[in-house]
């Protein structure tokens, strides 16, 4: 008998609402408007799918961090995290050639950096976004 | 003389707010709340990174299309698409293996089905996003 793994779908609409803007539906969750960004002929103050694309990746190496930590009992109070991510024109195209991930980590009393630093780097390497991306990933953690 | 050609940088944060939950924001732009989905032991109804990710190419699509189309002076009328991605478990990890996009461009009279559909496959092939991941993109347009 073969075991098959679960599988999971995740189904996200747009619809174009004029200019080069548009509205990202998803059941159930509040709309989120979404445009062209400035560097390329759109508008100002809205998401981007360059931005949605950095977030995805950024969100995910938390979601991943916060499940690791609560299986291995690690206590801390404040994880803030900002990512950086690097748009080249390379081969005639544009491509995210790296994202660097700075996590910052404000530890329980008691608790070994060493420890949250090693979850940290088992999250990005288990991240789902992360392992279905040709970008590079860097992680630079801070863990007070 | 060397040409550089231009590269840009997107930069996002993400704080976590309690439970599976954070907060993204990038500067100037409303904040997106994002958590962990129910199937990985999260929340319901808020966007997750996997929603935001599969939300990243379907609106790198259109964004995509929607310069092409002005550069060739194609007139349409409504553009929506549904993106559904298909998270599979791969080698002892998950993955997003495929993407599927299926837009619905409603043309003004007198335009061209065919032109319509060569410009979305042309955008498809040059979203910076589908250029940036390891996950199959397959385009499954309607065209009225």
């Amino acid at each position: 008998m073969a075991i098959r793994a679960k599988s999971y779908r995740y189904t996200i609409s747009v619809r174009w609402t004029g200019e080069k803007k548009g509205a990202l539906t998803a059941d159930g969750k509040p709309p989120v408007e979404v445009a062209t960004p400035p560097e390329f002929k759109g508008h100002e103050g809205i998401w981007s799918p360059e931005d949605l694309y950095v977030a995805s990746v950024n969100a995910c190496i938390m979601s991943t961090f916060l499940a690791f930590a609560g299986r291995a009992g690690l206590a801390f109070e404040e994880y803030e995290s900002e990512a950086e991510g690097l748009l080249e024109f390379v081969d005639d195209r544009f491509v995210f050639t790296k994202i660097v991930v700075r996590p910052r980590i404000v530890l329980r009393p008691g608790e070994e950096r060493a420890k949250a630093e090693e979850i940290l780097h088992k999250a990005e390497r288990n991240c789902l976004v992360s392992n279905s991306i040709r970008t590079e990933v860097a992680l630079e953690p801070t863990i007070v």
